[in-house]
């Protein structure tokens, strides 16, 4: 394993990036916080990203993924309180203003300048008072990753940032990332935002070889209540500050880069995870024994999104008998009398019947704040690994209006 | 359309039906309530049923299916309290001495007993004490469709029956029913029972698709949380003592006899959703113009069953915006700016966009008991109708432990 040491700085630890964020008022009613943010690098960097696949698509997407076929980046602005999905043709308009405004005030080309937007759907941006809140931006650049993750956020309750140096041909290269998330949280990656940024020299391919692999291992991996947002995006720029020989694919030093990538994407899913609305338990649920990884997936997206295992979860009941039967109804393929389910280890169901563990054990897992739940198919290698929460009354609280 | 007479008495309004519920303490700490009920038809009928198509089948849904291979049945014997579920070669067992011990007390043949379990999975019968128990009833059968009702409740807050009566040349022809739900309600039936009786002299194949029909656009329309059980079970007895000329496929009696049938299952089907446990609103969801029906199923399912549309519908907010979310991402073919959402008429989103209906307009619609929402993709005639209910906190508590 390559070593990889955590670093302070969020996505400013990396040479070259700074950020920022401002109040503007994009949701009305929200008087003070800081609701814009913005990601710059001080040298043309290359891109990538990946998109939410909702066949729903905010603007900002649409406009995003278009910008990212420019040969280089050096901007996103991305604002909160709006989603600015659900818009028509003025949304549109809007997300290419608000990119427009952003490249103005820092000199970059408009396509330079990628662009998010998080929050209520169909409601139209209060764009004239937002350009001229970005033209204030530039002079207040700094390493202020920790303000930007904040501007992002929506009903997260902390922000979300994290960092790893690695030394690759003798020279330290960073990674670092901030996220949003909380809500509509699932595989596919839902009202999801994160931004990673790198100072490591590489290709744009392969920069987007190593987003796509990290992203699936991370973001793709998260549920919180099944839904999958319009918005959802993983930006990824990288400026080459670092001075490394670029990387290529298939290479020690793309494995270790690849490893600080992931240690950052992974660092921030699991804090995603963690302050999902209103939640209390943490559930890492592996899925293994299944036909193919694609029945695996089924199956665990089946339990994981259940909204009875997930009551179960809050009221610390091991109910092993929801999770057999989300898998029944799952689409897997299975045979009742193979299964094998257990908490932390301790086999709650053996050949599809009762374990002889006694409930109490069981119980005292299930009423800890983070526990493994192992459902083993037992017919052959298929696995699929989810994080996932439970489902309270909060949450349904927090949820339940505007 | 045929005239269909409402009448009472459940599942015993038809000619030659009894029922009956004792208190057995099927599940350990029940110390006075009846958990087993039987049904019985004074003459050899015929029978069909539908059952879950979960792959973990309860072995009361085996031991079911199998004797409807019977050429006449009798009885259902049926109990509360223990789902006889995930409980292997001894579960089996006990599902084949319930119905033994039904058959010996009441002087039929095994295969003419069917049998249902609801309850709690994982756990063995206390088959003993059951046996002892059904040798009891049948001196207390009567015209007790109600008590029969109740002894199969489990979190029900209400007992569920419903009959009617119509007239095939010149006979009258009548058909009741008993159900229970609450929880894990889905469409292809989860933890649901539904015992359905007719005098209507009818041929097995014909009954069979009389009722695969009926549950198809009763049963199979409901969900309350997504989830379907590993004893989901559907059971239609005709015993022919109405004395009408045997109904034929095709025929207008056969249609009337149809009519009658549907009214009893979406009756009983719609009382399901509306004791959905904790629920607070119903929802009639109706999706239109979507490629096919399939899609449609996707689309409306999708919609039914995401945790945040549940949510907003409980704090009555009509938040079309997940709703757009949750068709986006269903895996049915869209075009957003096709999309029009309707609350009981009033529109909410057109071509994708918000309307301009006034939004307190909507918030007072979705603020009611029971609203339409209607779902148009704009695209083609693939339709789909759906009943549903919110996600409330009284739910999320009902359903955290045990």
């Amino acid at each position: 394993m390559p070593s990889l040491t955590p670093i302070k700085g969020g996505l400013t630890a990396p040479t070259g990036f700074l950020a920022t964020a401002i109040h503007c008022g994009v949701k009305e009613g929200n008087t003070s916080r800081d609701d814009i943010a913005l990601v710059f690098s001080d040298f043309p960097a290359i891109a990538a990203g990946t998109f939410t696949t909702n066949k729903v698509k905010a603007a900002p997407v649409l406009v995003s993924v278009a910008h990212l076929r420019a040969p280089s980046s050096r901007a996103i602005i991305a604002n909160s309180g709006n989603a600015n999905a659900c818009t028509g043709p003025v949304g549109m308009d809007s997300a290419l203003r608000m990119c427009r405004a952003t490249a103005q005030a820092l000199g970059v080309a408009e396509r330079e300048v990628l662009v998010c937007s998080t929050g209520r759907i169909g409601v139209q941006l209060p764009i004239a008072k937002m350009e001229s809140t970005i033209a204030k931006l530039p002079p207040l650049l700094g390493k202020k990753s920790r303000k930007a993750a904040q501007a992002i956020m929506t009903s997260d309750s902390f922000p979300k940032e994290a960092a790893v140096e690695c030394e690759i041909a003798g020279k330290p290269v960073r990674v670092g990332g901030i996220a949003k998330g909380a809500g509509m949280i699932d595989p596919n990656m839902a009202t999801m935002l994160s931004f990673i940024t790198t100072d490591a020299a590489i290709g744009r391919a392969d920069l987007r070889k190593a987003l796509r692999a990290s992203v699936a291992q991370s973001f793709n991996r998260i549920t919180v209540d099944g839904d999958m947002s319009t918005n959802d995006t993983v930006l990824a720029l990288a400026n080459g500050r670092a001075g490394n020989p670029t990387l290529a694919f298939g290479t020690p030093d793309f494995a270790t880069f690849q490893a600080a990538l992931d240690h950052v994407t992974a660092a921030l899913a699991r804090m995603i995870v963690k302050d999902g609305e209103g939640v209390s338990r943490f559930i890492d649920l592996q899925l293994t024994g299944a036909r193919t990884d694609r029945e695996a997936r089924l199956a665990a997206r089946a339990i994981a999104n259940s909204i009875l295992v997930k009551c179960s979860w809050f009221g610390g009941d091991p109910n092993w008998g929801r999770i057999m039967d989300a898998v029944g109804y799952s689409g897997a393929r299975i045979r009742e009398d193979r299964i094998r389910i257990s908490y932390n280890g301790l086999p709650a169901v053996v050949d599809g019947m009762p374990a002889p563990t006694p409930p109490a054990r069981l119980r005292a897992v299930a009423k800890k704040k983070q526990f493994t739940i192992t459902v083993d198919l037992g017919l052959a290698g298929g696995a699929h690994r989810i994080w996932t929460t439970d489902l309270t009354t909060k949450y349904v609280e927090f949820n339940m209006g505007e």
